[in-house]
């Protein structure tokens, strides 16, 4: 064994490190992690996603010598690495299927690829699923015995673990609650893949942006008529911004948008009945410590509460996630190190 | 060991027995069952609940006696018993907390003193739960790695499975299947609880009526204008038995609900990706090999499917549950041998 990192304590040295790998569209992000889920090394490759998953396999695992460079650990003291990617995929069989935002990389065995690259079993997993695993392990849910993970973004993603079982499905899609359904109704607006009425549909960034554009499009006044008004398109961030700035019609769209959401909380609480919900992703609006996030987040609590069966409020909590993007790569070196301990 | 049941194998004389129970608000049901959960001993008792817990426990330890007697089986052969009751309960105290429907039963730590009764380890599960279990491991479920199963009568219960793992919740409900949220307009109809929007709000077999005597209302032709004529209130039954009578309101009413119910089903696909879906309950309008019944499995399938990502409706079926009212007490054996399984 080599000389550990300096943080790592000495009565550790014996238990084992993970590798945690989160394939994005952009980059590549890799940790060299502990059993406690301390970071010991991390850094970022480019995906580029062109080049082809068989290069992008092969500076993974020069990627992994790296991490153990950075912390003088030896490849033997790796235990097994944790691989997430986008979906869909074959987790049995370990393949990437035909994840929108990887063409290049479509029907291939990455899991075995990546295990022949770096000498190592690989844990295969969802991204979404491993950050919501790693948001349970290490983050907002390490307090709870279960958690439901909401990404909220461009779409709605999410994860559910219970107990230490992360919900995989049948499909290696992750958990798609942003694809539960909260409105019935034949005029719902439609999610980025054309389905009417669900939770994306209302709380996905294009959902919150249209809500503002309708409403300047109404008569309503508000500073984002500036933004429109010069031909450029409102972001979410301009909504945010301004309803920051006091901006009333802008703040409207926030908390409607907190309002949608609970809705599709209090169905999953209703179908999981878990510990604790936990909110992630760049639409928070600033998130944890920030006004407008902690006003949305409140908002979001009081319209779900009183809409949930009485014994499934008792000690359930609403909360922001606290690892950011780090989430997807922890999370895949949880997952790791529970297979580990599973084979053992 | 004693004699065992003839139709017990030879191959499996060294296999434990299982004990499952199954307790409702009128009738017990008792169950012992060897390891490939058929049932080689079966009786139920009266639940007499207002003699108290201490009294139905009592009874339920000499129904072991006599399952055993029926089976010429021995205590030593029972490797545990599966005990399933009404929720809300305390799983990891053991303890029934306040059922409804057993109010002289209330927080009674009732998995000791069944463990003390019959001198044998108990599992102890909520009843939606266990009948989950049991179609998974016997029923419509054993051919498929995850299962929700949604239970339609007066309310609409659940339980959901993902590999061997039954999804218990934080709070000992079972799965609130029923109360995922379909309609969030605030004319909604409410549910049993008085929930808005609920899929309960619009499957439950007060629902049904209520659709079909809001038709009688606005003066739709139906023969169920005899039975509200009467006096009567119209049932369930009256509905289902129009309708196949060639009844177009009352189908329309049937339908209707498939409707209604394909939209909670689309939501909890999303939220949890099985392989499966299972019907049962009182309200499937006979079920499997009924006309009727099979043309509102289709319906629900129909109106499921082209709502569903595309990736999650490949391998997904929907079925109706085959145990009846007997998958409680197999599921809490199933849950029993799993216990056993888990802690060998």
């Amino acid at each position: 064994m080599g000389n550990r990192n300096p943080f790592l304590p000495l009565s550790d040295a014996e238990s084992p490190l993970l590798v945690g790998i989160d394939v994005g569209g952009t980059n590549i992000k890799l940790g060299l992690l502990d059993d406690q889920g301390r970071t010991l090394a991390y850094h970022t490759i480019p995906t580029e996603e062109e080049k082809g998953p068989n290069d992008a396999t092969r500076r993974m695992g020069l990627g992994i010598e790296q991490l153990l460079q950075q912390s003088c650990a030896a490849p033997s003291d790796i235990a097994r690495v944790g691989l997430a990617t986008p979906g869909p995929m074959d987790l049995e069989a370990g393949m990437l299927l035909n994840p929108g935002n990887l063409p290049q990389w479509w029907d291939f065995p990455i899991r075995q690829r990546m295990s022949d690259e770096c000498g190592l079993p690989v844990r295969y997993a969802n991204d979404a699923n491993a950050a919501a695993y790693g948001e349970y392990w290490r983050g907002a849910g390490s307090q709870f015995h279960s958690m439901v993970l909401l990404t909220l973004g461009t779409g709605i993603g999410g994860g559910i673990i219970v107990g230490d079982h992360l919900i995989e499905g049948a499909h290696g899609c992750g958990s798609e609650c942003g694809h539960v359904l909260i409105d019935p109704s034949d005029d719902a607006p439609r999610d980025t893949l054309e389905k009417s009425g669900s939770l994306e549909a209302f709380c996905g960034a294009y959902a919150v942006v249209g809500r503002a554009q309708a409403a300047l499009d109404e008569g309503h006044q508000s500073s984002l008529a500036k933004v429109a008004g010069s031909g450029t398109e409102i972001t979410p961030l301009d909504v945010a911004q301004a309803a920051e700035a006091g901006d009333q019609m802008a703040r409207h769209v926030v908390m409607d948008t907190a309002e949608y959401l609970a809705l599709g909380i209090v169905t999953l609480i209703h179908a999981i009945d878990p510990d604790s919900v936990v909110l992630g992703g760049a639409m928070t609006f600033g998130g944890a410590g920030h006004p407008l996030g902690e006003a949305f987040l409140q908002r979001v609590r009081d319209q779900t509460l009183p809409r949930l069966l009485q014994p499934l409020r008792k000690t359930l909590r609403i909360e922001f996630a606290q690892l950011g993007g780090d989430a997807g790569y922890i999370g895949a070196a949880g997952l790791a190190r529970l297979e580990h301990q599973q084979l053992q």
